[in-house]
């Protein structure tokens, strides 16, 4: 049996309901901290304990370059990706200053950008030299989907040397945006059409032309909506292999996890297909402005905690969501009951 | 002429493009940090300049009582005003916790309870004993209207001694809903039914009593909508009067606010139709699950940041806003651009 589909244990019920307890006798209106109570109450649920906190919060970033972008599916040339890794590594990116914001540990991994840059501040965890155009065969074989996945696994590990509480993945790779919307309409059956966005900024020919692509793709390699591994293998990216892993062996630690937007949100649903007892471990950062976000929040059936128009990538929309999980974990904890601050409870 | 009518600054148009060009030229897609740009761009204009910042943020909560909360509008009895100024006092109340989190500022003031506490770490700018049930007649008399507004006139001055930021008004009092409910009516026009919600919790049956007797208010008073001190003065609260007075002297010292709930979006809704170049200076902070919130925000054109189904008040869903304001400034300061990062920018 692959690790992957080991039996995941669940949130703890008796936690949750503790926690949802402890809420009805802080000094507020019952449920007046409206989604804040729940998502401090399921934290509580993840870490089983009536305390819930986030002090060490981890973020590990997965670059990759991919063999599509050669279809021209990117507003920005495949280099940005080789360029975005040097950003990450000299501290300039979206993630870099957010991580800093939320005083969040950050590791960049290469999962196979085209060419190792031997820095020191990167990881090394490279599957290969950027994924193949899936339009002329499978993105990856099956000993690179294993050892991308692996990527994923081992930043858990990492993790949890270091006692994180929580974990955020986040992504790079020109022409992933491509990558996980072909995915997306393999997984659920919505044609390109309805869930191809703009990706980095493509304008409307350049969208056309990527569901064009896609659609050529998915022609292409029929392939089974019940057979994750074998979409992420045929149309998947390194780094998208990599989240997918980290999602898994997160839940299987019981290392909650903050999910980011749509390139991760699609990685989360491949895990999710994978074994379905990862979703209880997954919080969803905020609602993409890429096209077919919702769709994957629908059949998830989640509600991201923000709503920003971000489209950005990277984990960035997971650390701006932070302080807000944060927050619901200091009015848990920290609220005075009605009896200890001796106000009258209501009617209501 | 009355303070409140002097003429107001706008934020500065020079700084706000500025910040747009800069934010087009971070290493991101264009525009991929949704709404995130814009704030940062507004405060850059606010602040008039390149780097907007966000180290001093100052929280000043305004507590009164009110006499129609002898009409049962509220699931929680009077006392609990009072009962929650101590809990101010004493730090464990939601919003104490939160304004630790963020590191801000934060003041209690006694606007108007039934009866001084003399707390040490309560300031008093009292405008009476409680507002007079506006069943009966008006909440107010003109003096104290004016004394109220200046409560938080002074609020401002304070946070200018402190060189804050950024403002943060808040709000308790057993009965405010119906207070502001009534002047949202009265104001817009729209029925009471429409716009009546649950408060602090109350069931149906409560709604409808409390929606006859904003009904019996509006049907005694017969307001003007276009005298927002006339409806203040009739309906309106001491803590809410103190949230008008300091939306306006915070526009007037070109001193950005966060506005938080319903109760503050409804002082604010005044504060703009007593002067309506006070709109430029105000961030809406979120969407609260009080019923009437979505016609204030409709009615004054604005998108809050956050969508949390909070209704606490207190200026908490304000608190929980902030860190993505913070987020917002240190992306548009700290950010690589595209030539010191040596990132080739797309073609999109």
């Amino acid at each position: 049996m692959d690790w992957f589909n080991q039996q995941i244990a669940q949130p703890d019920p008796v936690y949750y309901q503790k926690a949802l307890e402890r809420q009805r006798l802080l000094t507020k209106p019952p449920g007046s901290l409206g989604k804040l109570e729940d998502l401090a109450a399921r934290l509580a649920a993840m870490q089983r304990t009536e305390t819930p906190s986030l002090e060490r919060v981890r973020i590990s970033v997965f670059a990759a370059d991919h063999g599509i972008s050669e279809e021209e599916v990117s507003a920005f040339p495949r280099s940005v990706t080789v360029e975005m890794v040097r950003n990450f590594s000299e501290g300039g990116a979206a993630i870099n200053v957010l991580a800093r914001q939320i005083d969040a540990g950050l590791e960049i991994i290469d999962a196979g950008i085209h060419r190792s840059l031997g820095l020191d501040n990167v990881i090394e965890s490279r599957a290969g030299n950027g994924t193949d155009n899936f339009l002329k065969g499978d993105a990856m074989t099956g000993d690179q989907l294993k050892n991308a996945m692996d990527a994923g696994k081992k930043a858990v590990e990492r993790a949890m040397l270091q006692q994180a509480q929580l974990m955020i993945g986040g992504e790079m790779g020109i022409g992933n945006t491509t990558s996980a919307t072909a995915m997306l309409s393999a997984l659920t059956g919505v044609d390109a059409s309805e869930i191809t966005g703009a990706g980095t900024g493509l304008d409307g020919r350049g969208i056309l032309r990527k569901t064009e692509v896609i659609h050529r793709a998915l022609h292409k390699h029929r392939l089974n909506p019940d057979n994750p591994l074998g979409i992420l293998k045929c149309l998947g990216g390194f780094e998208i292999a990599a989240l997918t892993g980290l999602y898994i062996q997160a839940a299987i630690q019981r290392m909650p996890v903050l999910v980011d937007g749509f390139i991760a949100s699609v990685a989360s649903m491949l895990a999710v297909k994978i074994n379905s007892r990862v979703l209880p471990w997954l919080f969803y950062a905020h609602r993409s402005d890429e096209k077919g976000h919702q769709t994957v929040l629908d059949y998830l059936g989640v509600e991201p905690i923000l709503n920003l128009q971000m489209r950005l990538g990277e984990g960035s929309g997971a650390a701006v969501a932070v302080p807000v999980l944060t927050a619901a974990c200091a009015l848990h904890n920290e609220m005075a009951t009605f009896s200890q601050a001796g106000v009258s409870s209501g009617s209501g």
